[in-house]
């Protein structure tokens, strides 16, 4: 199994509803792609935690993967979230987006029951058994409710011979040199937390994956294309440029934002799924500035 | 809408599987129930944390509930967690629960995106304007990633009628303390914390939601029972004899180590679901000394 | 070494100061003694952080020392802190207030550098090597920085001869059950959690360690009564009748609010000393009210 | 007043002691001084964190205060730190300082009782109104127990004229970009967290704080130059060198380890005070195998 090179600006999409967060809208999912894409970014990550994949329903959820895998069609590759509650669900995903063509799978394992260390790392063992394609595993307390050492992470990078690819979202830089340095400079980790991305390149992070190259992709590109320039000076003015959208879209919750942001910029994405609620009226406004000051 | 009259031992049931945590075995579920009544226990509340209720399908989540209301046939009352993430699928199991006979719902507000007090306070209105049986509000940062304070607590309390009880998880005695003292000695708290039971019930909580129900029921009640007689002695003796294995099984994860003890104690219910462990073996034999001692 | 029968209400005692927090008011010192001995305080504790210990110069402390040990004069034990950041003038202090004739010196581990269990246990048995009078190890983190688990306190209450005494300040409950359970009910624990007072009996504490004893000592020692008595009933309402008071002079910082409050019942006993402010004047309205109420 | 031009390696200071951490050694701390500044650091900072400030008596704090000023003689710019529990003695100390020669003078605001923000803003504006030379407000909650907000060193910043300079060691790299976004590129930052060198030079950072100047002292300033020639690729690889030296250090606490790391070069500097430990037999192999590495 050989790992494509994943690197670079990595798009997380939304996933589009109709009103009040029901139905789905594939037809604005396939725009936000295409805009993506146009722009230059490396890569598309549909179904993670920008995605609402963990508030869709089966069918839904086998809908998005199938359609966003298809609609990206090889432009760049595709990293699907296969992530569930419940080891067996989220093989059955997995399998479906590899058999869908997805270029890799990405995996965060949920927490409602805390998990022991032998029990995530037989969660990615029995996931990695069951197809044939790379898994980026990916560490997210905030969201997950578990936070793996880095000593953990690197146990399953070593065991499981699927993971070959780590996305590191605590906002913690110190887990990006442990990794770098325990892991012997062999193990690729991306950034998954926005107003780390400056830093995650510094300490020598493959890629950033982010849902801002829904809004403003250039200067997404523009910060990588510099830290791989050796130019920090030039990085270090696209950073702050784009920090306060950064922190915006991650401070209101990225789904909301994001489909605000869409919106804004005149891609209608509906909005999130009930409990979370539409960005309100004065946080549209405030990321109305930021956009137009970014323009 | 009149709330039943909810107090003393509330045993959760577990949901036992047949082999690896796959298909549901209600046989086993049914003697369970009828093992907690027998002893006692003056309600059942299934498809908690501990009843595995998000691990589950939604096929078998509709089975267990629909069986666990039957099978109590109103010899207690039956309080149905119906918690999910999405507002929409919380409202059609509390609606499923109500129509199959439940007592009463309960609900965490359960997140991935953190919620607002405002999408908080609207889930609940959401469910409560959807049925006519009351709602026990449920409390557990754990489990949920949400902690609700007080103060919001409170509001909803006021604001959504059905909501009528509040079970407090937090493990923290100063909330059992202020919901007394802010809401006016009104409002009935119910305790979901098994090393707490002695002091909730010290601060005035009406009943103790436990899984160690299952395994020890007549030393839970004869704990509530010296509580009401104002025994505090007695009580402390009762509390300290039960502790190390109220701790026990909220340290090795509920469904794990309640289920090796229905065991142990001749119920088989099967394993918990993967990616959860079953309980070990050192564990076992561990469990088995401490369940002998208070035999 | 016998250890003397410590338990009941331990009152701390505030550090007087004339203007701005300046130099020592030891005529007023007496008197507050004074007032909580004559209430019917079992012990007396000076220079704990209610006295603002910390923030005495040497030559103070020891004034301070001297004086309340000698005007205490037996009527009740005298219970000194003599915590300091190095071990060595730990037990200068130690050593003085043995000589001025303390009952029991207290000792919480100071923590600039954070300290390692066995450098913890090494300042205690320096400290006890160095007196002939028992100490009560005194755990809290909130002001200390160092959080003693119940395995390190127990390993030093084995380990040091003259540690014969434990206050548990964590407001964790969870603590004294622990305690109690790994210390085979051999371990005599104390309270300094206010908000905590009703639970900690409950669990078994010997004794409560105070500031509220300078504004409400009959409360205090109602409640203590009424645990003894075995009353739970009296004791919660007791409790939650004292809580509002015991909670604003915790959350407003004990020597701001005591101060304050002393002043309001007739005793004029100064400010604290800055960087730290005395009680602004709509927190004084608050706690005149809390006081009239209590009246 | 004017600030002086404080930027790149700011090396802190040990206070060597002679036996079991008692008696000053003025003589092996001239010694370190001299080796720092011949290697080439851009300033001296005495008596901070490293250098046991809070363990020293009265009288010594005078002693090594004056000693160092003198010693350093203006060939680096000089900067003490002054902090104390209470302001009385904080301005004390920074008079002294100021009379002696001292550049700047550094404040943490130390915290037994916690303050709010107007008694630190008090506190800072106090010591502040008592001196002519500049403060780098210093803000380090794990050894002081207070962390200041972006938002609360930015009110004190522009508040008291005298406070120039920030020293940030949270090691949150958040708190810098906060700072240079709402400073608005006007505040000059220096970070005090070693592992966070690499990334605190990307985010803006004037200096850097380290102890690690009496140990390693090019391969520090090695790393500010790389990044002043604005090449991050060499950064990197230097930071990535050094780094396990960084977290060597930090982690066994930065007396215990900075003197041991001294001796094992060369320079005898005694050992910390108690209750602090000197570095175990297995660390000073460990430490030497590290300054193998790098030598």
């Amino acid at each position: 199994m050989s790992t494509p090179n994943i690197h670079g600006i990595i798009g997380y999409t939304v996933t589009p509803f109709s009103a009040h967060g029901e139905g789905l809208d594939l037809e604005a999912l396939g725009r936000s792609i295409d805009r993506m894409i146009d722009a230059g970014v490396h890569a598309i990550a549909p179904l993670g935690s920008t995605g609402e994949g963990a508030y869709l329903s089966d069918a839904e959820w086998e809908q998005v993967s199938e359609f966003s895998i298809h609609h990206v069609a090889r432009r760049v590759p595709t990293i699907v979230s296969v992530s569930d509650l419940t080891t067996a669900k989220a093989i059955r995903r997995a399998r479906f987006a590899e058999a869908q063509g997805a270029d890799v799978v990405m995996v965060l394992p949920a927490s409602y029951w805390k998990l022991g260390e032998a029990e995530i790392l037989a969660h990615y063992q029995a996931i990695g058994d069951s197809i044939g394609v790379p898994i980026m595993l990916y560490n997210n307390p905030a969201t997950s409710g578990i936070d793996m050492s880095v000593e953990l992470i690197l146990k399953i990078f070593h065991s499981v011979e699927n993971v070959t690819l780590v996305k590191e979202s605590t906002g913690d830089i110190q887990r990006m040199h442990k990794l770098q340095l325990l892991g012997e400079g062999q193990v690729p980790f991306y950034n998954g937390c926005n107003p780390l991305a400056l830093e995650a390149f510094a300490a020598g992070a493959r890629g950033w994956c982010t849902a801002a190259a829904n809004l403003i992709p250039q200067l997404n590109l523009d910060l990588y294309q510099a830290m791989r320039d050796n130019d920090l000076e030039r990085a270090r003015t696209l950073f702050y440029r784009q920090l306060p959208l950064l922190e915006f879209i991650l401070k209101g919750g990225l789904p909301a934002t994001v489909k605000a942001g869409l919106e804004l910029t005149g891609l209608a994405a509906g909005e999130p799924r009930r409990p979370v609620f539409p960005l309100a009226q004065a946080g549209r406004q405030q990321l109305q500035g930021l956009l137009h000051q970014l323009a």
